[in-house]
């Protein structure tokens, strides 16, 4: 038996969208996974939790039934799933629990599967949660840090350098955003001098990060193609960005497809202290809220 | 007085079109610069050339010109401009003499300028010289080996690592493509999915070049926007790069907006040898064609 820790993620990180995502450290699920006798898949919930036990329609069930048959064993496993990040969050709530369920068989395996491998069959929950089988939340799941999907033919998986002195504050408001509407509502496409304009943004922001160069991962933090777009969806979207940037973070976005929206300060004092801004300008409203301040995590899920 | 070398660029750099360049290393012009008691700017040229004399015309003239009244110097600059880069090859023949001006009257003026405003003064000449003031050749030119141009307004270069078993190969087909019209053929509008797929890329060649990985660099030179618009200009486009890849280049595509061809390799003799795979795609053609083979430049413009 095994225990494991499968962190949240914040994915279309900016100006990176659907190629970039980076690892949280202290918010994600709890799983253990035992090897059973007989072949196939089960899973068990805390009692109030309402995610399907059905292997099958479990994002972890279908990662580890697709895991045991490839590796053809003769044996099944046990998954229960302590459920902490809430489904619907923009902070990976289905990568987790998919990339959390890759890395336990796998160890079961006894890492019969490569890494990038792993992103490939969590990028299988994801099929199930959105329709859309992305690696922008799973890849950062499985190799923590920031982690780069250049290339889905084939899966090319970059895990890029950390700066360690980057932290992460989220603000999940609790409304609901499906990652389907929030896709369908971007446009097909885009102006050339903008797709521009953006990718200075993301040569940069890979710079910032190589080079721990903070204040060019903020500057670089400008996305003029999805953010106007998905903002609409986001009550006070401008007025938690304006509250961030003026409490000194580097830069910040929407988190995955939303709601939660992140922004990213150098030092934790400063992630704490852009928590508090959120909070107030939150406060404002009647909707409710979580947040998070967590330093980047460095290497994924993890034996716990 | 004292005397320069300005190097050829490659601006372009396959997937990361409008915002990177690398200096050449063996290939560029030789500028002299006298201070003169007279106040503006007179230019001389070899006897066998047809550039302007008037400084007004030459690029190198209305940069020295501007930097003069901004520094509202009480003397005078003489340029001598031995042009040794073909002008409309694609290879940054107008910056070279642009960010030569920008770098000679700058030591004249006792370093008065920082490299940023030096690529400032120089995108005066690109103006002149093609209409729009680009920074992807200049900023090499200026910065050395691979700059970024992540931002106009403000204007921000940036310095990328250059991985030091890099070479270009670069054939020069004798065609005229003007810049002005390989600009007006690109698509304004462009699918956000094949946007998305080129971000992949260009974050993994800042990737490859912050961590010397040669492969990543290789696999993430693709450009599916530009390239299969501007390549239509070149003859034997494609043969020549299906020459250069199976002659073991990492990776390559059109330098600048063309008629050059350039191709990146791990070590001189590959490179070398990519010249001669060039070489004999080219001679069943009845175009005329210079080729280089060079390191990447790490200064940019220098005295000699």
């Amino acid at each position: 038996m095994i225990k494991i820790f499968a962190p949240a993620t914040v994915a279309n990180v900016s100006c990176a969208f659907d190629i970039l995502g980076f690892a949280l450290d202290n918010v994600g699920d709890e799983m253990t996974f035992t090897k059973k006798n007989e072949k196939g898949v089960t899973i068990s919930l805390p009692e109030n939790s309402n995610l399907p036990t059905d292997p099958l329609k479990n994002v972890a069930g279908v990662v580890a039934i697709e895991m045991l048959q490839k590796a053809n064993t003769d044996f099944g496993v046990h998954i229960h799933i302590d459920k902490r990040i809430k489904p619907g969050s923009g902070i990976g709530s289905s990568a987790a629990s998919s990339a959390g369920a890759a890395y336990g068989v796998n160890k079961l395996l006894g890492d019969k599967f490569s890494q990038t491998e792993l992103v490939e069959f969590a990028m299988l929950g994801e099929a199930l949660a959105s329709g859309i089988p992305h690696a922008d939340n799973v890849a950062p799941a499985i190799f923590g840090g920031f982690a780069l999907v250049r290339s889905y033919s084939p899966l090319e998986v970059i895990k890029v350098n950390t700066p360690n002195e980057l932290f992460c504050t989220v603000i999940h408001p609790q409304i609901e955003v499906k990652t389907e509407k929030s896709r369908k509502i971007l446009k097909k496409g885009i102006l050339l001098k903008d797709a521009v304009e953006q990718w200075g943004n993301i040569a940069g922001l890979i710079s910032g990060l190589y080079t721990n160069n903070y204040d060019l991962i903020g500057r670089s933090l400008q996305d003029k193609i999805v953010e106007p777009v998905r903002s609409i969806l986001i009550p006070l979207f401008y007025e938690v960005k304006q509250a961030f940037m003026q409490t000194g973070a580097l830069g910040g976005g929407i988190s995955g497809s939303g709601p939660s929206i992140f922004a990213l300060s150098q030092g934790e004092q400063t992630a704490l202290k852009v928590a508090e801004a959120m909070k107030q300008t939150y406060a404002k409203t009647n909707i409710e809220f979580d947040i998070h301040v967590s330093a980047i995590n460095p290497v994924g899920v993890k034996e716990i």
